[in-house]
């Protein structure tokens, strides 16, 4: 498939078919993950595959309980709206064929500006997966709810102090009701500039 | 081009040509990176297209001082080889067609687990970008030096105190002596594991 297609394609799936995801396919993600860019190419990530069904009830019963407390506390039914899938997800996490827990190592502290540029090391790895996952027929989404039970998750998976998960990503085929499409987002001009904040792009 | 192609040959480029970048093509890696994932699609981005000389001047001189401090206090030549061509972006900042600034909004804290999952919501974009270059045959790589100047390089684009800065991205031709081709990785059993930290994968 064309970038440019996989690209312009890739929406959130959060509803999966029971169809199994085989063990090549799993490489041929992995392969396009650890190809992405990352700070001095040491590649201070890991990734979990995750088949085991008890294990992903776990996992989908953190996620379950992270959003029920999130879309409470927050709300704002605008702001939850585009979540409303989120409670399926976590009831049906054990029946989706694989769940890949992204990490990256904890090193020392990477915030000298406002932000963790760690997920510079990881986040395109995890694009690379889901891009390619696209190319595939597999459907995904990018997911960090289970970070508010990042203990219980990694000490679940037997994940050492020295990484952090990044992001729990859910990879099947679509339900059968579900299909890909043109992702909707706003005007290119409300959000890039040109040599100055707020400037207009050429 | 298709995707497994852009993935297996995107090497982070660091020596330009002085071939211009069309603002035609800008808008193209643009709408790539705002097609991305990223939370409850509520495209908390902002993109910074730097164009202007004297601007990307200031960004280079403040790369090439957070280099060197980095390089000389790191001083491990292991650590430090894959950034031996830093210097040369720094120098040479002032030549490079376009640079991007890729920002995302602060917002409450996101720091629940260890990882500020933030990133979530901009690395992908960043690499929709990179991937499109590289399917447009323009080199890019991916920086977060300059958040050694946050500060000063938020005062001088005029960013506001609501966004901080994710990554710099440097973006144009390669120089005729440069080449894509295969990135380099380990094994792939060396960092992706089945159920379990340490498992190997099926």
């Amino acid at each position: 498939m064309e970038i440019s297609e996989a690209i312009s394609t890739q929406r959130a799936i959060r509803h999966f078919s029971d169809r199994p995801v085989s063990d090549e396919t799993v490489r041929t993600l992995m392969e396009a993950a650890t190809s992405a860019p990352n700070a001095g190419n040491r590649q201070q990530w890991r990734f979990l595959v995750v088949r085991d069904k008890e294990t992903k009830r776990r996992l989908g019963d953190w996620y379950l309980q992270a959003w029920t407390e999130t879309v409470s506390r927050i709300g704002d039914e605008a702001y939850t709206q585009p979540y409303r899938s989120g409670g399926v997800l976590g009831e049906q996490m054990e029946n989706i064929p694989v769940i890949v827990l992204a990490c990256i190592a904890t090193g020392s502290s990477h915030i000298t500006g406002g932000l963790d540029t760690r997920g510079a090391s990881i986040y395109p790895a995890v694009q690379n997966l889901m891009l390619t996952a696209r190319s595939l027929g597999l459907g995904t989404v990018i997911t960090t709810m289970h970070t508010q039970f990042e203990t219980e998750v990694k000490q679940l998976l037997g994940i050492p102090d020295q990484f952090d998960t990044a992001a729990l990503i859910p990879v099947g085929y679509p339900a059968p009701d579900v299909s890909f499409g043109d992702v909707s987002r706003g005007p290119l001009d409300d959000v890039v500039y040109q040599d100055r904040w707020g400037n207009p792009l050429d």
